[in-house]
């Protein structure tokens, strides 16, 4: 498979504003960055996404594949961005087949707004075959510490959303973070892994995925996790009840409320080896 | 000025759910509900909104008043809203003039997707005269007070996000909430807040506005309370590159942070009378 080029477009991600705090005192604190990015596919305008910069054509790629506007990296040539401009030109072997009626529905998602194709989403899931992913408790826990120690623009500036991707190691306990994207939209954040998944040759990806995301398990989440291959999800905050519906529809174990050792398993919990010896030793370890 | 006639459309905002927890164990828990709103205006199709539902005929007036396809309420005639169907059927006096032209261009905005027009509403900013609006420190803190008392279907069942608008009383001291609503999309929350302002007397709303939110202040934040008139807003959360530059540009005072006696004011200051003395009696006080 003959694979798009790529740009490498460099941006600052965070920047530096001043500051007064409660007690009356300057200071400078970071914040994200966010600009506008627009795609302009086979020189036609297609949208405006905001976005923190990290991996601004990763995002295109994947936000075209989450449209499904694609249906491969395969289909692109190449992807062109110039943050001089703040355009993100793609260039396709054969053009998309019927763009203008296929991005004329809107939906206004809840959490984010590509929900452009929500409906046809929706119709679409059905259809989708979720491997036999199961894991283990502690593979839960190792992928938690993992974002735990992870360095972030979180950390430095806060207000983005992370997300990554895990796989699973034979052995039950471990798991290997293969990419970890954060954006001011979290949906920027999926579609940029959605992205990076169609560069890599399958056997990087070897393994049952897990999918991590600091934001809610919205609806849209739990499409766009299914789309990519990924049977589990796991996240830092809860779920709304159209993820839930979609997760147990489609058979997706969603995992909330994930900190330290807790968590809260929302819908296919068949998908989840519990061992809860390994959450009472937390509590014992730290009485 | 004659308002609008709008229903009053019940539906249940949380659904529990059955989940596993990290000991094993079954239990119950909320999940906030999310649940799609098409909007017709004049029979023809517009949007679809993913909404908890709390009050959707202020929320598909203040979308559309955000959105600027109304001036103001009494362009409206009625809004009928039907859960039975997911519909929201807005009847106008008089049509809404190019309607299909002014939908077309799509922007994806950070936080959530009503950005269709965000290309519009940055390029009217200039124009927004905001209102000199000043508050002292001790009405932050009671802002933020009243914001942790307020009863909320985040406390039932998390994943919300919710939005509040305050007025500041003369004293110098009290704020007073006027409304408190929550969505599962923070935009959702600040259009129907837009609704709720569209609705009211002018006489309820005297005094200097205060918007305050539990997301992030990004620049769609900072516009749409920009154009309800409100100088000053307040957010649990942080602020981003855009956020920052829109409030700088229009006036904005921006305060994030904002929990218990704690915040940092990332533009604006100026309309912020500060009091360091009553973030120290707090910390005399609990230390």
């Amino acid at each position: 498979m003959r694979l798009p080029r790529l740009t490498q477009a460099q941006a600052p991600l965070t920047r530096e504003v001043e500051i007064v705090d409660e007690l009356g005192e300057r200071g400078l604190v970071s914040i994200p960055a966010e600009r506008d990015l627009t795609v302009y596919v086979d020189r036609r305008e297609l949208v405006t996404l905001m976005t923190l910069g990290a991996q601004p054509e990763l995002l295109v790629l994947g936000y075209l594949l989450n449209q499904r506007l694609i249906e491969s990296a395969a289909d692109v040539d190449s992807i062109t961005v110039d943050w001089e401009v703040g355009a993100a030109a793609v260039k396709t072997h054969t053009g998309i087949d019927r763009i203008e009626e296929r991005t004329a529905k809107k939906v206004v998602t809840t959490g984010c707004g590509q929900g452009s194709v929500f409906g046809e989403l929706m119709a679409g899931i059905d259809r989708l075959q979720l491997p036999g992913t199961r894991m283990t408790q502690a593979q839960l826990y190792s992928l938690v510490n993992a974002i735990r120690l992870q360095e972030s623009t979180y950390k430095s500036a806060g207000s983005v959303h992370g997300c990554a991707l895990f796989t699973l190691r034979d052995d039950g306990i471990e798991v290997q973070m293969q990419c970890f994207i954060e954006d001011v939209g979290r949906h920027n954040a999926i579609d940029t892994i959605a992205g990076w998944i169609a560069m890599q040759p399958p056997s990087q990806l070897a393994g049952g995925r897990v999918f991590y995301t600091t934001g809610r398990l919205t609806s849209e989440m739990v499409i766009k996790s299914a789309q990519m291959g990924v049977a589990i999800v796991v996240s830092r905050s809860g779920m709304t009840q159209m993820g839930h519906e979609v997760a147990t529809r489609v058979g997706l174990c969603a995992i909330g409320r994930a900190t330290n050792r807790r968590f809260v398993c929302y819908a296919g919990v068949d998908r989840l080896v519990l061992q809860p010896e390994l959450a009472g030793a937390r509590r014992a370890a730290t009485a």
